[in-house]
């Protein structure tokens, strides 16, 4: 799936083209492998990918290139057996919005990590798109790292029934916090609230104009933390960010993972038209209250999951043992085909996905033969 | 002088009233101490206390109560000669925008701190109102505990002019590190290049709408950091804010001191009246371009100086030696007697003052035969 236009805004169909071309090979490819994309991971950072202004901590996509994304990937031919044999399983950094990747150079080869051998006490592949991957793991450094959670704790995480929220709310459970958790559905607070992922929920599409503050207030109070929270976890920004400074506790440390709720208003510093006028002001919000950090000594920051790599390891490991103790659960949701790009990327912004977005581009019936 | 209506926006000289009466002595004023104020100091804070809701690191100045200030007091009555001795000179939290204060209880006694006697290697005694007081504490732990200047970072200081950022800024130059200063006049920035408090130098009045980012740009480039600054220490926010964190290096911390840019837009929470309607939002500016702390790995964060009590001794020595080394420089703008409140108090806003703002409520010639 090319990206052929950027978008202005909230991104639309025409603003992606599929293409189709052939794999050439030939004799100086003295290491290629080729790869089936079986899993794609759709991400809210892509929106910023697509601006054609530096926005993310990734340069922008290529206008005509191919959309930008991490897969699982199989080996279906290698000239380098050793270090991806055959048939195995690969997490490529960036295999692409597309149903096939190839690895021709040494960077792209760095960049392709071969997966364990799987059995059966450990989570399926796809996995390692969501909670064992880049999501879990910004989760994990987000909060282990920034947030810093201490038993006892009250921690408030935005968009906590998304792939990265719901996993930072169960770290900071699992490190003996109580968790008050965002979500924009009954149904979403529910699944929250069945599942032990929070302890108290706001449903902030039902709060008045204005009211958010207050809910998040009385959220406090119901779970015995009436002087606000320590660790704020923000996946959304906008409102959410102003009333989440609102309800800060002395000391208090927001943790800025990302801002959902702005990255369509027209990135971050891009140029945009408006009223048919050039406007080089981003028309983001910021937060009006942000002096609050200074009355409560709190502290925001952003961080970049890229900068743990070093601790990759140790990390996908606690993880991975909190999901068989069943500490830690974690859901995907798979849309079917490489034609579903589009249906499931706006999900994420509609807020109707539940959980981590992947795309599947197998069907099931191929993918369990192979294990 | 007493605060007597609550501002909306910009204070008037409405809203202050001149009183007097006469402080009475009975018998059970056991320990009572009467002081006559002879220097007042003038903060942008004061603003924040005029306000109903609690917008700031103190409760409100209550309606009719005499406005919070820190004095430095002459003891001209004392039941206490043990601790607050006839004559000694005392540096009183609140000692008031008045003539004289009074310390009845064990309480106001603990909030007022004998001065060292005086010698004529030290400071005036007003300095303990300026660099050795709250504003130079409040710069100490600003920089050193937030800041954290490491020697051949580059820092950005707003209202470097002002009396904390002046202060500010050469705690960065004696860390080895390169500051660029922002201020509001062509006199001013002289003052900062000519006295080596800053190596390079933006007039904030003479950025073109929306030129800040890059006259901030230009600064960093001739001063060899064309990646950004290290460490902002704002002042002023607003505008200022933005175009800071448009300039960030990665891993910049960012430290909150103060927004006076916004002090007089209606308070950061309190509700305001615009356009004959009530508004409930603060108008107050955010800083809209907030995700670049992520891109950048960057922190904001806030503090008050009063947490920083058990170390004051220790930063008011460290001071004191800069001083007398001349690696530190101080400036007062002093405003003669206690009717110059207005015009002192205003000076901080319109930007008129040179360094630290003190009433001056002794003739000099009174003041210079006691030491």
């Amino acid at each position: 799936m090319l990206l052929v236009r950027r978008p202005i805004g909230k991104p639309v169909m025409e603003d992606f083209e599929w293409n189709e071309e052939v794999i050439k090979v030939d004799g100086n490819d003295g290491w290629m492998v080729i790869l089936e994309n079986m899993y794609v991971s759709i991400d809210p950072a892509m929106r910023g990918w697509m601006d054609g202004a530096k926005n993310s901590y990734l340069p922008p996509v290529k206008l005509g290139a191919v959309m930008r994304a991490s897969t699982i990937s199989r080996v279906i031919h290698t000239r380098n057996e050793k270090s991806f044999p055959l048939n195995s399983l690969v997490l490529v950094d960036d295999g692409g919005v597309q149903t096939h990747c190839v690895l021709r150079t040494a960077l792209d080869q760095k960049m392709a990590h071969l997966l364990p051998n799987h059995n059966t006490n450990m989570p399926p592949p796809q996995a390692y798109l969501s909670v064992l991957g880049i999501t879990g793991l910004t989760a994990y450094f987000g909060m282990m790292e920034k947030g810093k959670p201490r038993a006892g704790e009250t921690v408030l995480i935005s968009g906590a029934a998304g792939a990265t929220g719901s996993v930072a709310a169960q770290l900071a459970k699992i490190h003996g916090c109580t968790v008050i958790g965002t979500a924009g559905s009954d149904e979403k607070c529910q699944w929250l609230l069945d599942n032990h992922i929070c302890d108290q929920v706001v449903n902030y599409k039902k709060c008045q104009s204005g009211g958010m503050p207050k809910q998040i207030r009385l959220a406090c109070k119901s779970c015995g933390s009436p002087k606000g929270v320590d660790i704020v976890f923000d996946n959304v920004g906008g409102q959410f960010l102003e009333a989440a400074l609102a309800n800060l506790n002395h000391g208090a440390r927001i943790v800025l993972c990302g801002a959902i709720s702005q990255y369509n208003t027209a990135g971050l510093t891009s140029t945009t038209t408006k009223n048919g006028k050039i406007s080089k002001q981003p028309p983001i919000t910021g937060p009006r209250n942000y002096m609050t950090l200074l009355i409560k000594r709190a502290t925001m920051s952003g961080f970049v999951v890229f900068d743990y790599r070093k601790q990759y390891v140790e990390a996908i490991q606690n993880l991975a043992s909190w999901i068989q103790s069943k500490q830690l659960i974690h859901k995907e949701h798979m849309f079917d085909g490489i034609h579903s790009f589009y249906p499931a990327f706006s999900s994420l912004f509609n807020g109707t996905n539940h959980g981590k977005v992947i795309l599947n581009l197998k069907s099931s019936s191929i993918f369990q033969s192979r294990l």
